[in-house]
């Protein structure tokens, strides 16, 4: 079986199976439980993470204390705290893993080298990041202009799998619902 | 003079004079008037904006047909419709000048050519998509995390500029505030 981040490097960018297997060395794999920290809000950021199996969510602490989810990854995303990434700085946020995982972890040093050895990379996560931004853009949009009901209903049609799979208490902070809100949502729409 | 966008460049990669010249020629120069449409939401997202000197935003109609902004571009910021203009679509987009502006235009296909002949330039592009996620990954946390408020201080304090250049019912529209509020916080933090 093709390796799954091959699959995904693939569609933006042709690389070998030889030159794949040296990308390779520059990650090192991660397996985690449930609920295990793969970042921690106020560390230092050292990796970015690509899921090949499993689930993780990017959330912080509001100052009431309360965890607000603000981004999932499932299998074939990319997540970490980007600008302390990049800048390599403490986090703003934390990642946790929702499922036990399979987890490929590279560290900002791994991936300059990387990217020195291998620059048809950069092409693939300019791919990445331009449309990662470019769905930013569009959530911003109908943040703006749906109401919860309808973006309940944009984010079904888009993304079913989370709604099977994500808790419904971190689905309900991530769509900014209250958890009874989103129950009321979900009976209102079951089966249509 | 060293072109602004040659030196924007030079942030992230090293591209020679005689280089920038060819890259150059990739791009369509544009002296737009304040108020003039750059992309009609709707309409073929053909390019992607550099703005030179002066201001653009992006907005879109709400439902209640009220103009939403949800971004604004100063020098050295791209603008477009990042979705469409990825995959060539219809844009869910306005693009306006907000002041008159100097602004380098490139179509997907002369970005497509230039990076083939030019592959350094997705190194340059891919730090500039990076850093744009990075910074709307944040501002989704502000956006959940900060009280109206605090979210005129944050920005006063990160974006100066806007405050004294944007219109202020387009500030109110993009910070979400009614124009009336925007003038009350203002007032209140004037001088401080």
């Amino acid at each position: 079986m093709s390796y799954p981040l091959h699959q995904h490097i693939k569609k933006f960018v042709n690389v070998s199976e030889v030159d794949f297997a040296e990308i390779l060395t520059f990650f090192e794999m991660l397996s985690v439980k449930k609920k295990d920290i793969l970042l921690q809000e106020g560390e230092l950021c050292r990796r970015n993470f690509f899921v090949l199996k499993g689930c993780l969510r990017l959330f912080f602490l509001k100052e009431t204390g309360v965890e607000q989810t603000t981004q999932f990854a499932i299998e074939n995303w990319w997540l970490t705290d980007n600008l302390a990434f990049l800048e390599q700085k403490q986090s703003s946020f934390t990642i946790q893993a929702v499922e036990n995982s399979e987890v490929l972890a590279i560290s900002h040093d791994a991936r300059e080298e990387m990217l020195e050895k291998f620059p048809q990379m950069e092409r693939y996560f300019r791919n990445v990041y331009e449309k990662a931004f470019a769905t930013q853009q569009l959530r911003v949009k109908y943040i703006n202009d749906y109401s919860r009901e309808e973006i309940y209903l944009y984010f079904a049609k888009v993304q079913p799998a989370f709604l099977q799979r994500v808790p419904q208490y971190m689905l309900a902070s991530y769509l900014g619902f209250t958890p009874e809100y989103l129950s009321e949502i979900k009976k209102k729409h079951l089966g249509k």
